[in-house]
């Protein structure tokens, strides 16, 4: 696009917007720039920062009738490259659409802007005597709007489930500046294509998230927490499927850590030592929360029952905040892994029941090719998501593409899934068509060219944008 | 479309599938005119009867070549005339795509074809140890791929969600023939747009759904049943709250009854009188199903508890199974209505705060206008979905349009949903704008168009055909 073209789109949005909502050059904050995946960044266009879905409108229905791509922006704490601007896009923030417009105690529902942070809405459903089932890491940092975006996932899967589980009502704007409201409330609600899911998890290439009603859920009186020490993955399955029959949904955590891991977790705690006294093949850090408190009695009692039947081998249950604090921190080593190692990390699921044949294959094949790689196998398991780190510095002259290849040839071997929660963006977009197959692709992109027929929302985002050949026949082939 | 044209599409798909799998004229059985709306019917130029994805693929790509409309066909069990046949439209009955293709107990998962009836499923879940969800009156005639089509909902929506909340994966093959096979076991996988949810509840405009990966849930060990007197339908509201604070989703129903449908109900009963001795302004059917078996003793601690605070006024809690039917009995005297009433059935949804004042809205405007009205309020409140029906006998010379218009009209004013759980269809498509906007109609018709650009896939279901500009009007103005 010729240069006095984007300055005349430019000089539309001020004139539309004022010229505080609009940020060009040296006025564009380096948070716009770059997401957590730590990607490298160019400057884009101009970062404009809307006050309302009326200004979002405007902004995509001016764009638009000027072929402008639009890059919508949350939080940036995304993996995988969603909310990354070319240096020709121009980027929307949300940031300024703020707030909880209304919390309907009798319907458990929260109205919100899709601006707000998700610890911004944990609190003020706490406030009001529910609790929002959706958490992970960044919730200081990300936005909800972002988080339905890209389906987050996080540590209350297996609980409540994803991000697209706690929505009953959305409005989003579409690419021509029409906006799409759909603040339903209620939980049935059978009138039509159910364009919610569509816009949830589609990282913002089919339109703006500005709105959401949120589900509100009942609080849990207390959170039990255990460590247990398996014998095998197979083990650590039946557990899972015991304690479910046992406490249903009350199981709210389900991590397995194989031992590569749970001892590079165990050398960062504060006591160096496994609070298990030896080793074991397999270890899983077990939550199960109820609505009443029992003292963990309940928990503790089942446990009691796995380990006499050879299920469980040893265990140990916090019997304090801080115990529950210190089973965790081994956990929530991943934190360190960024600073201990240089990382390649992976994000996949696949079927629960296959999950230890695959981390096992994956050990053989990178033992056979990479001898002196350090790899680490952690994940949700109850959720079927895995993740895999690699050490770089143990492979050295081996390129993360190589590894990337490696590892999602065997995911798609095993029918999984190569992005379980961080979503697609930029970064796993060559992958997409190892996970779904040309026919799948070919709808999404037929869905995609309905809604945005200019092409102009988060172009090259998931799809390769139109008219990118090369991009095009990466899903087909690969 | 000309006799001879009509002949060779019929010849065409004898051709491809043999002469057995395609019925025509008197061979036609009644049971593929008609669904359990009882709208008068006509019969279609054939019936064809496929036996494998493969097959359906077939007479799709053959149809569409042909411009020939499509009417996919389940159990015939809907109340919206979703599934019934014009004189010109080719209905594709699934009822051959049938069985359990795999249990996998790791993964929590069920693989079934798309014919196979939900009480098949359902016997099937119990036996490998498990629980599927999905219940409903139908469920030994209905189809599980009619249940997606439609987005089932039933009795259990309130522990474990409709339709939609129990599949992994699809199969599902669209208007030119491709099969679009998204048969995922993970609970987690963010790769690229949720097709799954685009076609669940499409009422088979969209695609043909021929298989799914069912989600299995653990056994809950026991149900505890009460009937409970309420003064009013806030308390009942606070009720609902307060138990699910206690309980969480071991809280399975929670229906509430309006003196007069109460009334109906305990006339049809044995006894013929209330559990409860005396007449009060509300009556809440609960049930609370956990995962072990603590006799009751739970549930009847909280109810005692309501009952000292003042929110239940007075209840009975089932002490056998034969209580426990007694007391569901004058809730089922749904079955009743056609049999007692000349019923206008409406299904609805409002905000759950809302539904007391709508009840209150509807008796007073119903009474002005039609002052012999018999009119019964019932409802699956806990999933803001409430039941009304008219006796049509009570208001002489009200044609079932004029009801349509005056309730719709008031669902429209709440907020509210045109159709809780039994979907659009053709009956209900008039009103489809009173629950969605135009700009959400126009989306849906832009997807409808590009997956289905010929309109062959259930033609008039939901949305107006292409083309027919009077029915087309009928949604943005009415």
């Amino acid at each position: 696009m010729a240069e006095h073209t984007m300055k005349a789109i430019v000089q539309m949005l001020i004139d539309a917007l004022g010229a505080e909502s609009v940020r060009c050059g040296d006025a564009i904050e380096p948070r716009y720039l770059g997401d957590w995946s730590g990607r490298s960044t160019v400057a884009p266009l101009a970062v404009v920062l809307p006050r309302s879905t009326g200004e979002v409108a405007t902004v995509l229905r001016l764009c638009n009738g000027a072929r402008q791509s639009v890059v919508p922006q949350g939080g940036m704490t995304g993996l995988a490259g969603g909310a990354i601007p070319s240096g020709a896009d121009i980027c929307l923030s949300l940031e300024r659409l703020v707030g909880i417009e209304e919390i309907d105690r009798a319907a458990a529902t929260m109205t919100v802007l899709a601006g707000t942070t998700l610890q911004t809405v944990q609190e003020a459903a706490q406030e009001a005597g529910f609790e929002f089932a959706l958490d992970l890491g960044a919730r200081g940092s990300c936005q909800i709007g972002g988080n339905l975006a890209t389906n987050a996932g996080g540590v209350r899967v297996l609980q409540s489930g994803t991000a697209r589980d706690q929505v009953l009502g959305l409005e989003a704007v579409l690419a021509d500046g029409s906006v799409l409201s759909s603040m339903n409330k209620m939980v049935k609600n059978n009138t039509g294509y159910d364009l919610r899911n569509l816009f949830i998890g589609s990282e913002g290439t089919l339109g703006v998230i500005t709105r959401a009603v949120l589900r509100l859920k009942p609080r849990r009186a207390a959170r039990n927490t255990a460590l247990c020490a398996l014998k095998d993955y197979d083990g650590a399955v039946a557990l899972l499927r015991s304690l479910q029959s046992t406490f249903g949904d009350e199981i709210g955590a389900f991590e397995i850590m194989w031992p590569e891991f749970y001892d590079f977790g165990v050398s960062l705690t504060r006591l160096r030592q496994s609070p298990l006294g030896q080793a074991y093949p397999l270890y899983a850090l077990i939550e199960q929360a109820g609505f009443s408190d029992d003292h963990g009695e309940r928990f503790a009692a089942a446990l009691n029952a796995q380990l006499e039947a050879g299920v469980v081998l040893d265990a140990v249950v916090a019997q304090s905040q801080a115990e529950t604090q210190a089973l965790w921190a081994i956990r929530e080593a991943t934190a360190e892994l960024p600073v201990k190692l240089e990382p390649i990390n992976f994000d996949v699921s696949l079927p629960i029941g296959e999950i230890g044949h695959f981390v096992h294959a994956c050990r053989k094949a990178f033992a056979a090719r990479w001898p002196t790689h350090y790899g680490l196998y952690f994940g949700h398991i109850g959720d079927s998501n895995l993740h895999v780190t690699l050490d770089a510095r143990s492979i050295p002259g081996v390129t993360v593409e190589e590894v990337d290849l490696a590892l999602y040839g065997m995911v798609r071997d095993y029918s999984g899934s190569i992005s379980a929660e961080h979503g697609i963006g930029v970064l796993k977009r060559p992958f997409l068509g190892y996970s779904r197959s040309p026919a799948e692709l070919a709808c999404m992109q037929a869905i995609k060219h309905a809604l945005d027929p200019h092409g102009i929302l988060n172009p090259g985002k998931v799809l390769p944008a139109a008219g990118d050949r090369n991009a095009r026949s990466e899903q087909g082939t690969q």
